[in-house]
């Protein structure tokens, strides 16, 4: 099942490995940049372009958390599970920095459902969520572990 | 080599597996954690109290990324690498919720280095950074690797 930019309610019962799923965009500025470094993440090449030219950056940089935080959000109306988005845990790699003037879109794809042992009502469902920006490039590999509900009378 | 608050400027010749270093502590209240949702998670569990109630959290919580965010924070004071804190990727679990009233800290211990094959200045450190609330629970557990560099004359 492919579905963009989807609104329904999906319980554990509707999703499936191979499932896919498509954002919506996020056009990311120098200022969101800065004010999202200026509260969780104050260092220079967050902050400040010419700071960042001399940094291992070379120009200014999202937070990582930054670009996940965007992520979130989008995940969050692409990605409509019945009982929200429940985190257990994560993995997260940033191949690319995100820059100032990227417009991003997360492609998230179920690959992995492990149902709970003691109760059978839920399971951990994989989720792998890949941040992409508008030249096709990867700028940050998530795999949420999120867990799923079955529909109450299911 | 154990580290309060530390602020001097580590690079790769300083750091060692096994040193520790503890941060300084950052206040939660539920103001904080809804306008952290409303800009990146707005899922009702973290903007509203009455509708998290009736939810997986019953009761308001913070977004796990919200947590990640206020932990980097406090990692940029307490792990001061010389060239900054730049992750290349990071593991993250989330054994309970944070919540309105929590006095977060952090606790990072660096437990691998591993050198860079083709570049001798630099390594990619891995530091174990949990993140504890006044009641000496554990509320996030993030491993986070890390690059860092030799000083440039030695």
């Amino acid at each position: 099942m492919m579905s963009d930019h989807a609104a329904r309610e999906l319980y554990l019962d509707d999703i499936a490995v191979g499932d896919e799923f498509v954002s919506a965009e996020h056009q990311l500025d120098a200022a969101q940049i800065i004010a999202f470094a200026s509260q969780f993440d104050p260092q220079p090449f967050h902050l400040d372009d010419e700071a960042a030219q001399a940094s291992f950056f070379q120009g200014l940089a999202a937070s990582g958390w930054h670009t996940t935080a965007i992520t979130m959000r989008l995940l969050v109306q692409s990605l409509p599970f019945a009982s929200g988005l429940i985190g257990a845990g994560a993995n997260v790699t940033w191949p690319q920095p995100t820059r100032p003037g990227d417009i991003l879109h997360v492609r998230s794809r179920i690959i992995n459902i492990t149902p709970s042992r003691s109760k059978p009502d839920r399971a951990i469902v994989e989720a792998r969520s890949l941040t992409y920006a508008q030249d096709g490039q990867i700028r940050q590999d998530l795999t949420a572990r999120l867990l799923a509900f079955k529909r109450a009378n299911s």
